[in-house]
């Protein structure tokens, strides 16, 4: 059996050849940049007042300003006017946050170190404090220049991207394409959600349960049913390796007699990669490509708390391209014995210490049927094959899905 | 001035009544729910078998099967079949995975437990290890009860809930209504993302940015721009007051000539509850209520920097109602210094240490105004009012803006 690092590997190795397009701004929120974003002019394009006040001038070979003095006030520069020109170097040039600083003037201060009054129908700026040359200026290009790099082609689109996107003018944005996908359950004993199932008869919740954790990464999936009818599956399943870049089956993929799902991917021209992974819960996990860059295949295990993890351990880092955050550790509040030489990805309840530290308490349930159990759980520690005990303290990997 | 934690409890004071709506389940990732799921009917609903194998009968009066026995086939038991009977005590049925219980049997043996075999048509099981009664199967209501509370009230939808509303045949939720939600920004020196800025211009970034943060946030907003226009800015602040649960304003709230946004708004009936909190960036972040239960203004400071910052402190925890996760903490890795008595909300760049604590590296910048910082960042530490040093290795609030 393949070990669930080595399984992740060749999941990851078999990602489709990125495909792009140019997208409104807007709609990039958590996209992938497919395309570098440069500097159009400084950051800022021009010397910027950075407090509301007055500037005022430092000439070489005059005295400079000092607390106590008065100065007249020769206008107001607005933001968003067109530079004001100090006509003489002892006056001022009342200002505004975000106004481009006066010609002719060298520092800002602020409204808190003036006393400002009006007199003859003039207005006068009496001086608190000694300004200093430079004060309160955010400088033209001090943060970045008009060229530089903002933001690599990789970069996963957060807030702050989309701000800085578009002050630099672009109102659209080449970003990865994001793949279709198809989200198909499988299984004679399921019925959909709005029927009434026989008492020997469940109710389909892998299907929604994925539709609903694509739509949370950003995804748009639709959702497909399909009976243990082989002939059935194969035709239904060609259409969809014909129309969709991502199939998502759940069920029959185990050792039962109508489990169908590998012999006709197979006979579909679905290359299989892997198939039983060395973990709990989870084993029966398949993964395969159509040959010539088609459809990646992830045929995940029917039990739901299974389809969930696998889901949120081989099918999210696949579709999350791109630079992304680093994984999360957690650490292991009881110790967990576990005999299986199997990774054991335990279901645990979260919990944020003084420090910062994901408290993480295992979660008895009753295996991989027992979905209800997720609800109190928020997420899995990933407990490695080998070691038959795992003590209280450990970190380990983990995966949460909760937000 | 108002102290950040005080401020943030006021905001939090006043949000609104809350509002109901049924939608589809699928729809219903990330919103919070607003009346109990119960179970149907018992968890698991029937004796599950949970592996492909044989059922067999441990039967009162009769010795129990053991190693080494071969069992004759009576039929295959499939998943969505009614259940089968097993007619002689010493007989197996063959059960997949998801089926019910055969009448009669009460143990699952594994394939990889037998040895399979046909003779005259007739098919055998050779028992490999002795049976235990009761063993591979998921018994009737062992994990919930028919009328268990399944999900409660204000419990914020995750995968796994909805996974559990489908099989519980709730095709539709009652969650809580989103607020209909407007941007807007003000301010002279801002044109369009598409437009050329003249060198005293700048772009508009705080309107993308918070459509963007809220749309990450599964909300829709509206975006709008008014200029330092007085009379402008109270007709269409009149006008969207009127159509919007709550307005986030960026700019026109510090002490310039034409920062007209509180006295407008309190010409507009918007009662202010806090302005200047005790904190940097976003000083000037001004906070007030229609009369009457109407909509919740936010006039957020202009500078990117402080907008970001006022957004993800005030405004996310206003609009995430229900049940979420715990506030993060992080790990301070430099000594910082700030000698103002005032919160300092310091950018940071976040790693993740072996035992799963966040490490956050300040990073130094130009202020508020320099929102090219914001990309090397991946949230804010929250430095307490009082103390002038923070020293390394201390754990502070975190708010963390990447997915």
């Amino acid at each position: 059996m393949i070990q669930v690092s080595e399984a992740l590997s060749i999941v990851l190795s078999h990602r489709p050849v990125i495909v792009t397009e140019e997208i409104p701004l807007i709609q990039a929120i958590g996209r992938v940049l497919a395309e570098p974003v440069l500097a159009d002019r400084d950051f800022p394009p021009f010397d910027r007042v950075t407090m509301d006040g007055i500037a005022l001038a430092f000439t070489e070979g005059l005295p400079a300003p000092i607390a106590g003095e008065v100065l007249l006030i020769e206008s107001t520069q607005y933001a968003g006017e067109k530079p004001h020109q100090l006509t003489l170097a002892a006056n001022a040039i009342e200002v505004m946050t975000g106004a481009v600083l006066p010609i002719g003037t060298h520092a800002v201060l602020r409204y808190e170190d003036l006393d400002v009054t009006e007199r003859d129908g003039q207005r006068w700026a009496a001086l608190r404090i000694s300004p200093e040359s430079g004060q309160n200026i955010h400088r033209r290009g001090e943060d970045r220049r008009a060229g530089n790099l903002l933001l690599p082609v990789g970069t996963r689109l957060s807030p702050a991207e989309i701000a800085v996107a578009a002050s630099v003018g672009r109102a659209t944005l080449r970003v990865q394409t994001n793949p279709r996908v198809a989200v198909i359950s499988t299984g004679d004993e399921l019925v959909a959600v709005q029927e009434t199932p026989q008492p020997y008869q469940i109710r389909r919740s892998n299907g929604p349960m994925l539709v609903a954790a694509l739509a949370q990464a950003g995804l748009n999936a639709e959702e497909f049913h399909l009976t243990d009818n082989r002939a059935e599956l194969k035709n239904h399943l060609h259409d969809l390796l014909g129309k969709y870049d991502v199939l998502l089956l759940s069920g029959g993929v185990s050792a039962g007699k109508k489990d169908f799902v590998p012999d006709v991917l197979a006979e579909l021209g679905v290359e299989k990669h892997l198939h039983q992974i060395a973990q709990r819960p989870g084993k029966p996990f398949w993964f395969g490509t159509k040959s010539g860059g088609g459809a990646a295949v992830f045929a995940l295990p029917g039990n739901p708390v299974s389809t969930f993890l696998c889901y949120q351990k081989y099918v999210v880092p696949f579709l999350k391209t791109g630079k992304n955050q680093p994984e999360r550790r957690a650490i292991l509040t009881e110790t967990v014995t576990f005999k299986p030489n199997l990774t054991y990805f335990v279901p645990v309840a979260t919990q944020l210490d003084e420090q910062g530290r994901l408290l993480a308490r295992p979660l008895r349930g009753s295996g991989s049927g027992d979905f209800a159990n997720l609800l109190d759980c928020d997420g899995f520690l990933e407990l490695p094959a080998g070691p038959d005990e795992f003590v209280a303290g450990e970190a380990f990997g983990y995966l949460g899905f909760r937000v």
